[in-house]
């Protein structure tokens, strides 16, 4: 059997998203199969990180949170690689230390303590996931902030367009930096996927290049098409927000593979390994 | 002294925008000179539309509103082309009956009587300038119900990137046509400026074609810039949301005129036909 990815060289590191790849959102328990492709991926020794975009949560709330979903003692912290954090680090390297927070409240503690969030003047807008902070309020308040910047900067923690939440896709907070860029005239700098700069980060942390790594997620677009842009293979699951009918002929992507769920992307990444390893 | 229009032709119709141009948005006056302007063009017998973006509001009530600042008597509701009355037509045009509605409370008697807003079964998104209404939860209704649909049809009253309302600029509903857009990858039907379509439709009405007529707004973009385009002259006034300093030096649109406020917007027409009609 010929390898369904992109070269017969070992996969060396794996790239995970959480949401709709360990749990589908909203429920309250794994997918079945995903916990034993975790543990199985732990025993083969090929290095991973979760690289997700969630906001609504810490790396602490979000290994809690899986926890209970029966991932414990599978994932630590620093097994996820997550918007917020990297966004600290962009802002300090940027020189922006005055925020205007368009997130999620679970989502401050990211900022607090970190930044000056009461100066009036502020050197940037961050948005995330808000959610139900998308008021008409707070979005024409960082609307309104961004026109009062001499030098405006508008920064978007994921670029989504849709997630899928307790079985129903709901708008993402790309819809809401699209609506900021289109009023302000300004582009977003997106921290987080698709970001190509993303992956790269993600990948720097393992230190292995993009071409022996494999993106396993739920988003056609912003997992598998964004990861194939920057050299990764991409692997879709049909769990979580993927669309039947519409992603296997999307217009633009064409994944390496598509496969029912995590537990069979890992099985065809450790058949690949052990396939090519032996010959 | 040369004609600053663009051609010698006698002017045959006047467009008109209302917020910005006979009063400031959140004020309870004309703006100075407004009433005036209004009364001189009158007696000039040249036809004239307001074409407006508003969606707040009804024809009815917006005379109302302005009979109260001080012009009672000079506007009727079939002076005033409005983007709701334009798309109830449209929408018997295209078959479409049964809308899910995405617009402010007052623009509710538009479409109330007209369609069936009960059906569960929506053929049509219609998003106006629901400001409050805009919460993420509506806003989510919209996309869900866009995603929903057979044949998803995406209307936008207007499509501006913001406005002035008591002396601040406020995100418009451009925005949030844009955020369902991205969302959903549909395009919005604009019915309501910039739309070419909206223009001709109302200088129809006055049986004008566009080159004899001239268009004044406050939107560089979507009042002189579009009319422009579509063959008006486009004189842009320094009232209401013009942003002194950026709209003289816009890198795309180019007003044919920039002028204080209404009345000198009327001056200079009333002297242009004076000139041209002696020479």
């Amino acid at each position: 059997m010929m390898s369904v990815l992109r070269s017969n060289r070992l996969v060396a590191a794996v790239l995970i998203d959480i949401t709709g790849v360990l749990y589908e959102s909203g429920s309250k328990e794994a997918i079945p199969g995903s916990i034993e492709a975790l543990k199985r991926l732990k025993q083969s020794s090929i290095p991973f990180k979760f690289v997700t975009n969630e906001t609504q949560n810490t790396r602490e709330g979000l290994v809690d949170k899986l926890s209970a979903f029966g991932y414990e003692g599978l994932i630590t912290p620093d097994d996820i690689f997550a918007p917020a954090p990297a966004c600290r680090e962009y802002m300090q390297k940027e020189g922006l230390h005055r925020p205007h927070l368009l997130v999620h409240p679970k989502c401050l503690p990211e900022f607090e303590g970190f930044f000056d969030l009461t100066s009036e003047e502020k050197d940037c807008v961050i948005v995330g996931d808000a959610a139900e902070e998308f008021s008409y309020e707070n979005v024409n308040k960082a609307f309104q902030t961004l026109l009062s910047m001499k030098q405006p900067r508008l920064l978007s923690l994921g670029y989504g367009k849709y997630y899928k939440e307790n079985g129903q896709l709901v708008i993402d907070l790309g819809a809401y930096a699209k609506a900021l860029e289109f009023s302000t005239g300004l582009t977003a700098e997106v921290i987080g996927k698709p970001s190509q700069k993303y992956f790269q980060t993600a990948l720097s942390l393992i230190g292995v290049p993009s071409s022996e790594a494999v993106m396993i997620g739920d988003d056609i677009v912003s997992d598998v098409g964004a990861a194939q842009k920057y050299g990764l293979s991409g692997i879709l699951v049909k769990t979580g927000k993927f669309r039947p009918g519409r992603d296997e002929c999307h217009p633009e992507v064409k994944p390496d593979v598509i496969v029912d769920n995590f537990l069979s992307a890992i099985s065809i990444i450790l058949d690949h390994n052990a396939r090519n390893s032996n010959s």
